[in-house]
């Protein structure tokens, strides 16, 4: 299997993902909030690339049928309902509904990746979870980081990077890596004693500590928490069943 | 000091450069052959960011004192005198004269740096001597990596690990660093019994090899084979005189 890793969305254009699977990755925090809210019955989450392809899209959907939630630069959307908080979504709020989700780093991608074969949304607390649908799958994959403002970010390449150990470790996989691939995995054997300091420490999750949202970044870091696999189908991400 | 290190050079237009020292790095190959033309006697070697930009200066500076040099995707341009193999550039080709260097990956990124305090080129073959000047100018650094085809590459992150190290390990500095400062030096020290092979099994390396450029994967690995430090003064690779 071959499995291609890249550190930041910016190449992803010139990517090949047809007939692979894809697996999207935003640790802090927008995978995770996707997650939970499949494991909170949503509908399904919607992700957007902008704040004003939400708003139209909830206009469409209607607000019974639909909430909105995001964050720019960590805080909560001007009339959005819901941030980017994992623990914000719960059955009481987000129940029977769609989730209309816009977050600076994450959402944009998936519209970015609709030609692959097949889209899942990986994290770490769904870390084992999509690493069997990965196996399960054996097509060759793209693990997509979404980094932070573009650049590099520590918790997605250790997700990335995890995954990459799952394939080969628990599932056997025979793995080609490309060097970001390799990269990644040294990066999470390197630190795999000390997932949540490593995470905590790094940028982003300093810089959500700073606005006071330590919890999620605790809550973020807690692997296979969330045993839910979600699929990208027609722009919505619903719960894979597995075969 | 602080250390922030730049995994591609696609954030840069966004980073603090200013009253910085700015490390631009491209082991393969253009910031090893910056370093040999400069100890091959060229007066200065000019980097520029397309094949245009270089012709129009060599139409104003004659045929007789500078030279045109580079490649697209590994290969010398159409009507270049020179490629971009480090090999190249000798007394008798460039002894003298200026180099107009134009590469795919690595001489681009010094026209977007020029708000820095001080621009280096640095490589593994003048590795502990860039390491010296960044530490005896003791200012806060960006090391940027050039990387490849707008991706990351393995050898620029070792070079940049691998300056890391030495500005801790052999000039004592007390480094902060960025998660990707802090990567690359794990993936160096992970790598440093095996640098030549780490370079020659990445993707780029693979690529040079597969276009019957190995001898040049092999020049660019030797560590502290040149040892040079270029500065840019005025758009100009120039020797750095230190004090």
């Amino acid at each position: 299997m071959n499995v291609q890793l890249l550190l930041t969305p910016h190449t992803l254009d010139r990517a090949e993902l047809e007939g692979k699977t894809v697996v999207v990755v935003d640790v802090l925090r927008s995978s995770t909030s996707i997650c939970a809210s499949l494991l909170a019955g949503a509908r399904a989450v919607i992700p957007t690339s902008g704040p004003g392809e939400a708003g139209e899209l909830r206009a469409k959907l209607g607000a019974d049928s639909a909430v909105l939630a995001g964050e720019r630069n960590g805080v909560r959307i001007e009339n959005f309902e819901y941030g980017n908080s994992p623990a914000e979504f719960l059955p009481e709020t987000v129940g029977g509904r769609n989730v209309i989700l816009c977050t600076t780093n994450g959402t944009g991608v998936f519209g970015r990746v609709v030609r692959a074969g097949l889209v899942f949304s990986g994290a770490l607390v769904n870390l084992s979870s999509v690493a069997e649908a990965m196996a399960q799958q054996n097509r060759d994959a793209v693990i997509v980081c979404s980094g932070r403002e573009g650049g590099f970010s520590i918790e997605d390449t250790l997700c990335g990077g995890m995954l990459i150990d799952r394939l080969r470790q628990t599932h056997a996989c025979d793995l080609n890596l490309n060097d970001a691939g390799s990269l990644a995995r040294l990066l999470y054997r390197d630190r795999q004693t000390s997932l949540k300091e490593a995470i905590a420490q790094g940028e982003h999750g300093r810089f959500l500590t700073s606005l006071g949202m330590s919890g999620d970044v605790d809550l973020c870091s807690r692997v296979d928490s969330m045993p839910v696999v979600p699929v990208l189908r027609d722009g919505r991400l619903v719960k894979f069943e597995t075969v």
